[in-house]
């Protein structure tokens, strides 16, 4: 299966990731972002939004790096990595939304910012930044995991731009528990990191 | 079940709306959200992110509305809503995703800005309304629904800010197939509005 992917796109790295740790070979189709592929027609009849990752496999096609977790563990990675039981799968959809929202307008927006220079608002940047770091130090002061007890798709849908957070001028090394949980998902078998993520806390 | 809910919320309503339409029991608990209660102590501890709706079903308790819709229609709505082969769950989490980050930030920014005095950039939500208003008019001149080819979680995910766009002054009748799915959604069985949804199109 082909992965339309961007080297330095946290989204793109959500799926090399879970590529990885669940040992699913995944064929890399660089994108030529900064000359406009994404939005040129064969692109965009693949992906009508213009964005990376796009995910090709056989027939299915499928935008949204969110999604691209689901359907890659739900089809190829088990009930390890994307539970089958009803109030795990809430649990873990509630790290895919904070991943979709709130890590996106955070971490994200801020290394866009000072990375790439996007027109964005840095100050609401990082107060979301804050208030989810805040958030998460407090949740994995009591979970090893985002959720399930276990490592999911909730981790590869949410590490992926906290582990390049200080491209954006965000310092993850104030909230102890959440380093300690990053340690914990680099330190999982197959790990892959980020190109340009390994600053250290 | 318990919904810790507040009216004229549209994450709360989308939990609201599938519970109608798949004919869930559901006891509503409202919030005093003016006076704060989703900052005190007992919901706080339900949903530290202080936030509704949350779900309290027996042991489990759940934030996010995408998550929740994850998880009622898991549990009790079957394959209907929330399909179980991996590429319709791929696709129905394309719209969780957008449900989650664009509408949130795109006609929901917009309207807690004029109806509720929020102190967002309005320029930028009616900029992100745009895009994805271009976006689902351009997808549902192909599709009568989101994912999946019938009604599923995705239309409760995602009809419900849409379906009060107006009072953000976001006008979504200049998108015929918009407005063509959104009466198809009204016309479910056991559909409810949103309370003051029901300006004419």
């Amino acid at each position: 299966m082909k992965l339309y992917d961007l080297d330095v796109s946290g989204n793109c790295y959500k799926v090399r990731l879970f590529a990885a740790l669940a040992q699913l070979p995944l064929t890399l189709q660089p994108v030529d972002f900064l000359g406009g592929e994404h939005k040129q027609p064969h692109l965009l009849t693949l992906n009508p939004w213009g964005e990376v990752p796009i995910l090709e496999d056989g027939s299915v096609v499928l935008r949204d790096a969110q999604a691209i977790l689901v359907y890659l563990a739900a089809r190829y990675g088990g009930a390890a990595w994307w539970p089958t039981e009803a109030h795990l799968q809430g649990e873990v959809t509630q790290w895919l939304s904070v991943a979709a929202n709130e890590v996106q307008h955070g971490p994200n927006a801020a290394r866009l910012v000072d990375k790439f220079g996007y027109p964005l608002d840095k100050s609401v940047a990082l107060a979301t930044s804050a208030r989810i770091l805040a958030l998460l130090d407090a949740h994995l002061a009591q979970h090893d995991w985002l959720a399930a007890g276990r490592p999911t798709i909730a981790e590869c849908a949410v590490y992926p731009y906290l582990s390049v957070a200080w491209e954006g001028g965000v310092d993850v090394s104030r909230y102890p528990q959440l380093c300690a949980w990053m340690a914990r998902v680099e330190a999982l078998p197959g790990f892959v990191p980020m190109p340009g993520g390994g600053k250290p806390r």
